[in-house]
């Protein structure tokens, strides 16, 4: 044992821990994890994505004619799993909250949260529909939809936020910031679960992309890469503490488009229409139909 | 089956499939997938990435005596896995457009086109290395040319792009995309593949770059993060459509330097030399030789 | 053999890497890969993270009543796998700087720079947790502590630079690099294992942002997606070649705020308290306290 | 190279390989291997025995509401990766006989022998079923049909052997060959494919149990551990060649029982009701109804 | 579908099912499998092999001096999984004997079987060490103890049987029947979890070793392969079942050899000290210190 | 930790080693396993099947053209890794012996001992493929070679038993053992490495067969399953102990034919062309041409 150390390391350690618990006075009787798990959620959404696009994004030695039974049989197992990473995070809620509720009244709850996720998926899928035509009409790259499909980083985000999207609404909030943190790490798209999008909504290139919580996004938006819907500032109560949770991100309506790099902060509107220039950084509402871009650079001879 | 109400879900999800089908005129007759595999391409390309590089990225226990034989064992077996590839692209090609190209047709060009990328393949070694100078020689933190190339997602975004623009002058679009968007997932380098990159080319960082289908890049050019060269516009035809397939990105002559943040759109020239400050926004032709930059923002106490 | 050329392509290619290894000077005697291996630092990399934070980002069974145990196992085991990759790390260094070292010295080396490491870790773990604090003070959309350490790239961006820097540190720099590429991949956020930093770090999102070598950042510092603190100009030498391992980064001090896509370039400091406004460009010092930002850009009507 | 002299080996081992296959006559031009692959009938067999069992040999997850969910899906495509074993089949079997036969001939032939032991699925499982009775039935140590289903290998043996029969029947003797050697090497039972079992077959402990090719037997047939049925001797034509695939096992009427060891050879019938003792050594026909014992060892004082 | 016919098959295999169920009277409402899992206790039982022989059969990377802290951990990890197997086993045999009992009278039963067999652990190392001298002193080919731990199919399956048999005891048929299975699949020796062994056992080579549900064998016995202790007949009730869980296999003293393919039937004792050579058949009791073999066989010129 | 008393547990384990340690007078200072890896052998034996026989037991996609590149590749990377289970060979049979030896006399030791192995790889090929033509000639069963080699147990334990033997000769008792097992938990057969084998050898059926030690066998030998050729009795020294390594298994000359479950024990001879009879017990030398069976057992009514 002197080679490392290890006894003192792990003492040392759980004294770290301790304090850390004190601190955020966690509690002490804690079991296991009881935390819903990334790995889990990444098979659920994997799953996910070939029930909504089975001939795209399901199983390779999939045929159009067992779409269904390959459908049936994979919804049915997945919905079995989300309800328990929904228990899991229902579970994490109470225990956070220091409620006490039994363990009865989260397999009801759990259960009619995923069996009404299950009843959306249907206008999901058409929804999504929407977005895939949004990519392939928005980008002359694109050669066809199912280019779109399999290589667009923006089609994935949007698959990946809307899911999420149902689950923020039931205020499963670790479940839904975990499917977004999944889709951030593979696309370097940042769209926070609660943010409202609505069809058509198309993200080109995509890395570098920030949504922030409470935006409003109207149909058919087009955004371009490093673009930031964000909050210009944090509002603080008396004590100085972070207000969390009220309006603070950017209203899109309809029909905008916002290129590369754009930063719009705050609770304003860019009215419908409206076509944001790359690099600018908006603060002010902007009036439907308008246009704004930055002046371009100087230039100077070396 | 009462719990999720599956058997329902199932017949709405395939209503909408329908609709899309119906809508896209997509083949009903369709059999399997038929189109080319995220997952056998990304083993492809790291088999392409030890055979470039048997020491660097090649397998762990491999030796420098032994080197041969790796590649010319990996070699084949890789250009019959890639041929199968490439059969799977140009036979969802076939169908998308409707042309009838029967099975023989196929085999013969598919083999033509690894033949001919197989014969590349000691051309883009020497380029590739000129691309890891070039990083070695603009990067002061870089510590040795191995370094490099374990370490730098540059290196391994021009690596996976210079193969897959021999594809997409193949006309194997979904080949070459699917190449890129394995790239662009690990590396935040969006490069499109159609892009023509000239030797001694390295990108810095690179997270958030963005470099479009029709840009012409030259000898030793350098670029930062979150750099864009884009398409200014899109041209619409009479009915409205986007015109696709049209030299719209940017011209990058050769020693540029384009620094972190920088956006440059539509078919421009940037100048030999010429040195482009970050996030500037550049929609008009450089000279050479020139410096364009932003002016520092203005200052001002709290 | 003929049907791929496959000797030709052999032979092509071994030529292609004897001009280079001639060009590089590399020796030829070179036995095995001798490098540090990825998937060995990723692994490694994992289990550090359990032993620091085993109940948020241990193994999924583990509970509190055997934290120790789990620990004390996992941290033996783990020291043994550092230590290979520190030995490949010396062993890479001594060879290519063409110094003759025994494996002995390699060996009493490695075992104390480990062993230095591993009493490290509590102190590690307590300035790892108030980065946490500072997330989920720093951002209103953050609900606990506990969906800061699952959900946050900042937050494992931060893990893994504290952990590269210390080897940094030790003159191990590929290893350092290798954990901080891993990171950049994972998240988007590049930090230079050089990179000082001190507790109550807090990135944002993160995508994009780039933090050089030889950075200094104070305590409670807060920044935002793709900002970048980087170097202004590179130094070259009489002979034209680049400077490298001089102090070419910003100074930021403590409590500074920088929005997202920032760019501060050169070794200015950026004074306490200052806030620096998002997509501005600074090349100049900025005093204490001062408020940085860009004007709103102009609007036009279309 | 020189430390193995690799090249040395590799140069003898192909001499080696071009007798062999000079004195074999094997086909020069033969392209890849060419053969059914033993990895995926097992997957193949796994799934097999799923789509009969579902819930006691099926996924773990499955729920018996979606039993026909599942078995719709995995039988699809099950027997397409089926079909290509029987394609690969005939192909080697086509080219080891030298005869011509086109890819499109073997198209339909595997295509309909595929078919054609889909539908008999059905009637494999009743005839299974009869076969967990009898093991229930026969062993005072069984607790239940599960047990018997799930711990079993007599039961995992004649599975294996009723799906190999039906491939022996259509002269895939390759295999049905490894189908025979998977259970064979699970299990310790060596079941020949061309075996023909009635319904009701129960094989008890089962290790080293042989069943030759041309054994015949009927109804409700118990046998234990280490019984043969085997040939007596082998016939030679003129050449001194071996005879093969006539008539030389045994034929085991209805209702018989075997002990452990006994060993039963050449073209005999074994009447109905007849009971073997374990050990003995049989080689001429045993009349209905009667019982053949060893005498027990005689004893002799130390 | 019509290729396959597949709605068809599915049918006729649900007819099939229930006809079975029917049969069978098995509960319909079963919801999932609940069933223990092979591949869980295969997990288990390879963790209890390292935890009770760490530096033999446990990991490889394993120190003697974190022996404990490696123990401790997996021994934690591994009664919680061994606990939901357990309790696995205990609702199926609710379910199956028609008992109704709840899911807390399971779970407090779990426990205490887990915990009790945890207990046990220690008392069970040191048996099996007596198993492991008997082996090298038994075996003229034994070259070191370690030989046998590593290298002997007899030492596996006396540790994965004195496992099963704990389990056994505690009325957990299927559990203890899955673990004797795995061993018998991975050695080919057959002992039913039932059997009573004394320390100091030894089975020697062991392919087609079987050992009955009620055998009791006493210290230092040696057997070699393919040695059957079975029962000679099975007894049937009025009703012409048969009689299940009496005792109807042979007693085995202390300090007996028995010699391969010796068959020993019935509820007989073998006296102490007795030898019993190889391909006998035993029927009757043999007294203490005797020796029984068989009579060589005659020659006969050919 | 109350709930499964943990730490007592690992106490009482802990002392039970201790007490085993003592008794064994095992090295304390003992670091980590350093013993070969079944693991490790397991790749090893894939690999080197497969160079033996490239285009059957090699990799799927191999192709006839670049079978000396696969073989090649994959030679040089086995023996590396045989190289380093010699390594762990030697150095604990140093340890276990309590010789001193330093590891540059391990090194150069292992690297000669595996130099030589790999220079008889052509040789092993050749005799190995009179044991594949003994096989099909042997067995009427047998369609071609090719299924010999794919489906045949006894072909399997053959190869395994030639490489192991050829570690024996060179005292690897361990890493030879390892071989054997591996072979023995696949096939039933279980052959000890030291066993001298002649070529065209042939074990059909094989479950149960043992072969001793110190077995000699001549050219062109065919046995069944679970035929032993096995020791009579163990010799005892002076103090009782077992005696070791001396001859005492049987001699079986050329062209003998021993057919299922024979016993046949001691150092006597089987005359070349004699006929051993299924389960016959020998005891004593049979003359060359002679014939041995059992008589058949008698028949009574019931």
């Amino acid at each position: 044992m002197t080679q490392w150390n290890i006894q003192n390391i792990v003492t040392e350690l759980q004294q770290a821990r301790n304090e850390w618990r004190t601190q955020q006075k966690s509690l002490k009787d804690f079991g296991g994890r009881e935390l819903p798990s990334k790995e889990e959620i990444k098979k659920i959404m994997n799953d996910l994505c070939g029930i909504l696009f089975p001939m795209r994004l399901g199983p390779h030695d999939l045929r159009q004619q067992s779409e269904n039974f390959y459908i049936a049989h994979t919804l049915e197992k997945t919905l079995y799993a989300l309800r328990e990473q929904v228990k899991l995070n229902l579970t994490y809620d109470y225990k956070y909250k220091k409620h006490n509720e039994n363990a009865e009244v989260i397999d009801v709850l759990a259960q009619s949260i995923v069996s009404e996720f299950a009843q959306k998926l249907p206008e999901l899928r058409r929804i999504l529909d929407t977005d895939v035509i949004a990519a392939y009409e928005g980008d002359p790259a694109a050669r066809s939809v199912d280019e779109v499909l399999l290589c667009y980083p923006g089609i994935l985000a949007i698959i990946y936020h809307r899911i999420a999207h149902e689950f923020y609404k039931k205020d499963l909030s670790l479940l839904a910031r975990l499917i977004a943190e999944i889709s951030h790490s593979k696309t370097g798209i940042d769209i926070h679960p609660g943010a409202q999008i609505d069809q058509g909504f198309f993200i080109d290139h995509g890395t570098g992309v920030v949504i922030g919580e409470t935006c409003i996004i109207g149909k058919n938006v087009r955004i371009y890469q490093a673009v930031t819907l964000g909050a210009k500032r944090f509002e603080v109560d008396d004590a100085g503490r972070l207000q969390k949770e009220y309006a603070r991100h950017p209203i899109v309506e309809d029909n905008v488009v916002i290129y590369a790099g754009a930063t719009i902060l705050g609770r304003i509107t860019i009215g419908q229409g409206a076509v944001i220039g790359g690099n600018v950084w908006i603060t002010q509402s902007v009036p439907a139909n308008s246009a704004v871009s930055q002046s371009s650079a100087t230039k100077s001879q070396v």
